[in-house]
């Protein structure tokens, strides 16, 4: 590779308790906390030790809501005297201020103070408004994700990156904010609409180029058996997406340098989520098809062979994710991409995969880039 | 005093280099920062080892921006390849998401990338907002005070907090986010009304009662050459103020205990500018006729005698700041109290004097609150 950094070897699997639930530690010194992941976790065990406070507030949406709060307000009645929820629109085209502000308000509104805890019941958008209103609120209240997508479960919700968008550019106005604890109950995932499943699929798939070969076959293997939503494939491909997430960002919690190949897919990704407009697509969708791309990109790179792009792109397209992007232009995608947060004076940087199973980052000449672009839109 | 935490003896001035400017350090581990105070600092030398970077950002709003954006230009001029400026809607009203949003979007446009400098250049509102937007921007981007206002040098650009408004609620919205360094020029304060010059007086005066007898006395004896003006009175207040508010917020960044007696006067000096409405009162009034009444508290709750609590009262009228609040009604006070940040479980906890120089938190009976603001309002 031409430049760092570059992931070295994952660590390995963890033993799963036979019965019960798995636990992922993030090692973030005082920031530390665990991922529990299992089937039926939205019970009170799942919760204790948290901090007990008069308040708290469970951020949700109008999906989600009906489903799962009750069940989540028995769970966190022990440790509050009152339990207040609030359901936001459902879709990444209100991550915004509007809806952000509409936490605010009502912990205004109910007078919640500097104790109060934010609970993050939903997918990525719900746990990155929720995580940035907590990060806001009163300069910084403690919350704790509870995420029932596949996409949060294996991602957005581990780690402490939170964010709204702006009407010109995706999660560029956040923190980085650590929860408490993030309780993932595979149980949640039986609600979840096929394409959103697929969504998340995505993100599990990128754990093997930038960090586990071997996964990557796994996922390969046991990729029907994802799709017919098994158990007991679900859970491993959620541990092992968590630990290898875990690794990354506690090695790098503030994306100075290795954290930033956790964006693999990302890059082209987003110039697909802005181009076409937030909500279009789902973000696991134009990352499932940035990576692609950024794996095309790699081989004509020479880091990787043609073969295991195309392998990439294969296990992208047997997933029913889109493996070619919208025709925005090379000119729009590149001014796109000028706007990512991991662009640097203007200069573009890609993850890029290489060999199979580490990552790193680097620019790439613009018309390689046009290339890429254009072997890869319809 | 009934309850932690209680300041003891802050630290001794410094010594002032003749020639030149003071520089009061604040030690935040690996986010410490200097504070450089003095004639004439908007200049080169006054910013060298500032990180280089493409694009820096001076966030500044119409009154201030055409009176000093484009000394301070010349100034950062070789740290950057390209300095923009947006200039804010000026006031405390204005303290909120849409000028925010502002900062964000001008970033985006100009495609400002993670490296970006934001200086704030202007009063506490642009102050706390720079610095809300340096927090946000891309989860995270370095910033520099540039304060132009006496409240701002002696306080608000010190410490790290950083806020928004929200209608329910003063600075409910920020985060807290240490900026590089802080350039307190005295000749700022030449074109700054005077009516803003005893506003922030009463912030310089806050720091006698909570923890400087002794500064108090010296208060009450050059106050007048502080009125006119004088620079060398001025910069002794300025550099005390920021000594006391460093020994502070070094031992207390995130305000967990200590760091909450800097808001000596604010609790009810909050509820006065939130129930007349923000901009009605500017905040360093509602603070000096704040500190009258919290001084009363205190010495109801016996912690002072009588004779000092009308010494801090005698000062902040000599000041020509307001010494009665607006009657709002005790139950509007009351109510404007409890959403106060340090409110906790409802109960409002006031920041309270004695023996003089010396500071705690405590909550009061309700009856108690009611009689010092009948006794305190017109």
């Amino acid at each position: 590779m031409a430049s760092a950094p570059v992931s070295s070897a994952a660590p390995q699997l963890s033993t799963t308790a036979p019965a019960g639930h798995s636990v992922v530690p993030i090692d973030l010194g005082e920031r530390s906390y665990d991922i529990l992941i299992g089937d039926g976790l939205l019970k009170a065990e799942s919760f204790a030790g948290l901090p007990r406070s008069a308040k708290a507030l469970i951020v949700t949406n109008t999906t989600v809501g009906p489903l799962y709060t009750a069940q989540l307000r028995a769970a966190i009645a022990p440790l509050h005297q009152q339990v207040l929820d609030v359901e936001l629109p459902d879709g990444e085209q209100y991550k915004d201020w509007p809806a952000l502000n509409q936490v605010f308000t009502k912990l205004l509104e109910e007078a919640a103070d500097r104790k109060t805890v934010l609970y993050a019941l939903g997918g990525g958008v719900v746990g990155d408004m929720t995580g940035f209103a907590a990060a806001c609120y009163m300069r910084g209240v403690p919350f704790v994700q509870v995420p029932t997508t596949l996409l949060a479960q294996v991602d957005s919700s581990v780690g402490g990156k939170t964010a709204i968008n702006h009407p010109a550019g995706k999660n560029m106005i956040g923190a980085f904010y650590q929860p408490l604890r993030v309780v993932c109950d595979i149980d949640t995932l039986d609600t979840l609409p096929q394409r959103e499943l697929l969504a998340g699929l995505a993100e599990v798939i990128k754990y093997g180029p930038i960090a586990d070969a071997e996964f990557l076959s796994w996922l390969e293997t046991n990729l029907d058996l994802l799709l017919a939503r098994d158990r007991a494939a679900l859970r491993h491909a959620i541990q092992r997406s968590c630990e290898i997430k875990a690794w990354v960002v506690g090695q790098d919690e503030k994306e100075s340098g290795l954290r930033a190949i956790l964006n693999y897919g990302h890059t082209f990704g987003h110039a697909i989520e802005a181009g076409m407009g937030y909500g279009a697509w789902l973000h696991g969708e134009a990352v499932g098809c940035g990576m692609v791309m950024a794996a095309d990109l790699s081989a004509r790179l020479g880091l990787i062979d043609e073969a295991t792009s195309q392998r990439i792109r294969a296990l992208v397209e047997r997933t029913g994710l889109p493996v070619q992007g919208p025709d925005l232009g090379a000119d729009r995608y590149i001014e796109l991409m000028q706007v990512d947060k991991k662009a640097e004076g203007g200069e573009i940087r890609f993850v890029v995969v290489g060999p199979l199973g580490q990552a790193g980052m680097r620019g790439a000449p613009d018309a390689m880039v046009r290339d890429v672009i254009a072997a890869n839109v319809r």
